[in-house]
């Protein structure tokens, strides 16, 4: 929240005109069932089907097959949906069956669904951990590889111009597949894509987190069996891919929007009102319970209407969306937009329903708070929330993001510079598990991490480093390993085009020959550390041990039984000797390192030296 | 601690030269017995007499009343001592028995040792609650009605130079019992002291936080009796008395340091080692156990040692010393200076054995941290200190203060200016009493109020208006009703005299002829509130609720079932209207309203008028 997320803010409200009066195709008697198909043995044996057709309320339901049960068939406000809850008793066999909807005097309509064998592929719905490392990519803005979906014909906004922020650029998960080699080599270990689902909006339609169709991939991204592709194709290369989804809203020019089941599928008020953005009332043991509804019931801005949650059919239609997601592509986890947003219960249950069907799935909300009470409000099995489990395993971590800013940009002082990254750590206490946290230095919503530090190569370097040996799940957005910049007002070009993605593009960054010296340099700075991360038990799982910062010397350790790395960044102007005395818990038993950065061998490690300005990451040895 | 800490350290470190070869007096065989007496049917039946006295170590000890069991008798390091383990039976009588220690061939040493019947007065031991108003003063400071105590023969410290801050300047007990009409009239309801236990240190000796007998008043203030009989005389006006303790240190020129029980009675370090001032290390689960050590066991300044209370004999003496003094004078309430310092777990023991003995006392800790979560952590019940409950009632609430001070003076923001404050009060869910917090704008430690919000009166009034009206026991610093001003850096100018303390001052602010006009109006809008809150239910045990502010206002109010006041204060700088219709759940019920700072009547509360940088403190009216 806060700056950070005016950006967002900007692309949507300053480009969105709110247009609800888009011509309404005529509908079909059985025009679409969601989900379409479903699985066998889940661990949920009911099912709610949403049948949406020209008056489909005044048919009736018939279908037969073996282990599956008609509960209940729900007429609603709106008599072009019927809501169909099923039963599907544990050993049913996979296989098709016909949904006969039927009525007097007119012919049958017919759907075919389908009963799948859920995948036993242990290399699906694995789990991103703090083993991992994310790359997150803006789809519209990484590659483009198939120019002929770059507009498609019936769809609402036809722009193409990579000039324009607002605009749609062409880039596609082609595009996406087509570098899953750059992310790997530079050491990612899993991909975050921002929404590829449909975002079928008259305007800003690229950034996907106005979905028109939760059940379907953009086609200027390409098709679900192409999104199903690409995972597999990342799993075959050993990378893990995240699904960022929207439980909070969807874009207002939807199908379901334009017919809406019942009035309160989403959020009504007397008149227009937006969300406050404060996640305060929902902590707040002194709030007014109307600023709380405002914050979880106003719109996010006029063109995303704010689903209700505590609609049964919502919720159901909700969680068992992107419990098919996960199993039809087999996506190993989960980042949720603007968590705070929504029912805080829905969104507990909600978990508990997706970890009960994935126990390994990872899941982070987004939650652009500022300090760490505030996270760990939100996330599960804390202290603090005493109300509610969420079931939340983590959050993205703004609050420590903050922190390294401060750490780099700030003046030292008591709780300032050095100080504010080491106080900010000091109150993990407040979550049950601080590594599950998303760790991060910026993403599509905030300014480039480059810019933010003054374009200083020695932040650039301090930053990435603490980065990627932190606590946490680490997370690099597009680019950044290449010193791409610009700050997220007011001109959005944070979201600018990864050079080399399009076909015209006469630079291609994704290759060294294409990188300046300083983008080489970058680059193969973190490649250095991304790879040794992949190999260092500490790095991956260990513990933290932090010192209170002495004379602008910042000193940790990541470590374990047998293996240890301490990380060291001297924020003085001029190389300094640190003797290891003040570290002996940590250090005992060690004599000798190897500086991972540079490769070089200290024979002892008694006195240390430090560059000016400069991170030192040592892997001890015995 | 940051930035308010450092005028104390300024104070002592900048002025005490470390005197430690301090001529010894010749010991005397029996020198004292500490407590001095005790009482009978205390919760705890056990109790530890510290003996000190030249050799007593080589003698037995021998006595008879009935009920009273000697069960151990413990030789220490240094023959001058000896700790006596005594059970006094419930039910055992009031009386006095002669304590004997015999050796042969030497004369018997008699102590007539006291068991006295505890009070039953009702009027004691009260608890100071949000009901209260706190006023602070420094006895030094405040007034001096007895000028032949300004210097004491004998004693170290012999200045007494009003011009200097760091010398005596002759303020005595008498002086405060003399302006207990004062303090009332102005509204307060209790009196915290700055501690008058003896300090006999060469310099700084006036601040009272470097005991040197922590069973003595300084002769420089009064004697017990007079101390005893200003707690008597503060009840008898309805006036309640707080305690100033410190566990954490000693001063370094007191008997005990010039002749040690033992030598760990105070933590001992191969070099000076000085406390890291850094809390961070209790709670981080980062933390190295060497940054903690440095936190808990270094000394505070070099002529205050480290007290080590995991000494049983220290536990003891600290605890007993502390229910002797609440008994013995029928104190209130504690404040537990620099509380962060202590070692936990003897924390938690002696706030659970003070508590026993005295259910209704109250304590706060001085926790000059800078987050709610931090402060949380040190504060009873709560749910983020997971190791360990700390049985403290409540704490200084530093964040809350920096809050206010954010509302005050700095620019409006996401999380700045109002929303700073509204901020910091929704993370009262960390803490299970928020309503046992000590609010406080200022004190003995940091610079003045009106100082610190420029001068500025419409800024004075509103965080007068907010201290007066907020949950939690307010905390007025001497003076502060009157304008008093200045920075804790660098001259320490915040411990000025009262004017009109001293029989020789020019000036006589204790009465409305002695101040200037402004002085009588920031004194009548502090009284005004402050007698307004003796018969407000409302703002005594009210809830709270406060809204997110909007349009640089903010609103919040404290309301009981029947009872309720409304507190706006409008950051703009032209006057405002402001409609209810938003507070709906507030002001349901209530149709009129007065208003307490100026007595008027508003037969109307659909909408209010607010002053341009106003503050508007609302009594309901249904």
């Amino acid at each position: 929240m806060r700056g950070s997320f005016k950006i967002l803010l900007v692309f949507i409200i300053g480009t969105c005109v709110c247009k609800m009066n888009v011509a309404r195709a005529q509908l079909k008697p059985l025009e679409r069932v969601r989900p379409m198909s479903w699985w066998v043995d889940m661990a949920d044996s009911s099912l709610q089907l949403l049948v949406h057709g020209k008056d489909i309320a005044a048919r009736t339901v018939n279908f037969s097959y073996p282990g599956v049960h008609l509960i209940k068939v729900h007429q609603v406000e709106n008599p072009n949906y019927l809501f169909i809850d099923l039963i599907i008793d544990k050993g049913t066999r996979p296989g098709k069956f016909d949904l006969r909807f039927t009525k007097k005097g007119a012919k049958d309509l017919v759907y075919a669904y389908e009963l799948a064998e859920p995948s036993s592929d242990p290399g699906r719905n694995q789990g991103v951990t703090n083993k991992d490392l994310i790359y997150l990519v803006m789809p519209d803005r990484f590659s483009n590889a198939d120019p002929s979906n770059d507009k498609v014909a019936g769809m609402k906004d036809q722009s193409l111009n990579r000039d324009s922020m607002y605009e749609r650029h062409g880039g596609d998960i082609q595009g996406l597949m087509n570098h899953l080699d750059y992310i790997k080599d530079l050491g990612a270990t899993a991909v975050w894509a921002t929404p590829m689902i449909e975002n079928d909006m008259s305007s800003a339609s690229y950034h996907g987190y106005a979905a028109t169709d939760i059940y379907k991939i953009d086609p200027r991204f390409g098709t679900n069996e192409l999104y199903k592709a690409y995972v597999e194709k990342a799993h075959s290369m050993g990378l893990k891919v995240i699904k960022d989804v929207v439980h909070n809203h969807i874009g207002s020019e939807g199908w379901i929007m334009q017919d809406l089941p019942m009035k309160d599928w989403v959020h009504q008020w007397p008149s227009y009102t937006n969300s406050s953005y404060r996640d305060q009332p929902l902590m707040d043991v002194h709030r007014s319970e109307t600023d709380k509804k405002v914050m979880l019931d106003g719109w996010f801005v006029p063109t995303m209407p704010d689903l209700n949650q505590n609609n049964p059919f919502v919720d159901k239609y909700l969680t068992q969306n992107h419990i098919w997601w996960i199993e039809y592509a087999g996506i190993d986890g989960l980042r949720l937009d603007t968590y705070p947003y929504n029912d805080p219960e829905f969104m507990a249950d909600w978990a508990k329903a997706v970890l009960r069907q994935f126990p390994h799935l990872s899941i982070f909300g987004e939650t652009l708070v500022t300090t760490p009470a505030e996270q760990a409000f939100f996330t599960g099995g804390n202290t603090v929330n005493r109300g509610l489990d969420t079931h939340l395993p983590g959050v993205t971590d703004a609050a420590l993001k903050d922190a390294i800013y401060g750490f780099l940009n700030d003046k030292e002082g008591w709780v300032d510079g050095s100080n504010k990254l080491y106080a900010v750590l000091s109150l993990d206490f407040l979550y049950k598990h601080p590594e599950q946290n998303e760790v991060f230095l910026d993403n599509h919503d905030m300014s480039r991490f480059y810019s933010m530090v003054g374009e200083d190569f020695n932040k650039f370097q301090q930053g990435m480093g603490i980065l990627l040996t932190m606590r946490g799940v680490p997370q690099i957005y597009y680019g950044t390993e290449i010193l791409m910049k610009n700050f997220s007002n007011p001109d959005g070009l944070v979201r600018e085009d990864f050079p080399g993605g399009w076909n015209k593009d006469t630079t291609d960054k994704f290759h060294a020959a294409g990188r300046t010296v300083m983008e080489n340099k970058a680059f193969n700075f973190v490649r250095t550390l991304a790879q040794f991360r992949k190999t260092s038990h500490a790095l991956q799982t260990g513990k933290l041990m932090q010192y209170v910062p002495e004379d602008k010397i910042y000193v940790y350790f990541r470590y374990m039984a047998a293996e240890s790395v301490m990380v060291i960044i001297n924020k003085n102007d001029s190389e300094k000797k640190l003797t290891t005395d003040r570290y002996k818990e940590s250090v005992a038993g060690y004599h000798s390192a190897i500086n991972v950065l540079t490769g070089q061998e200290l024979s002892d490690i008694k006195e240390i030296t430090l560059p000016a300005n400069g991170i030192t990451i040592l892997q001890l040895k015995k």
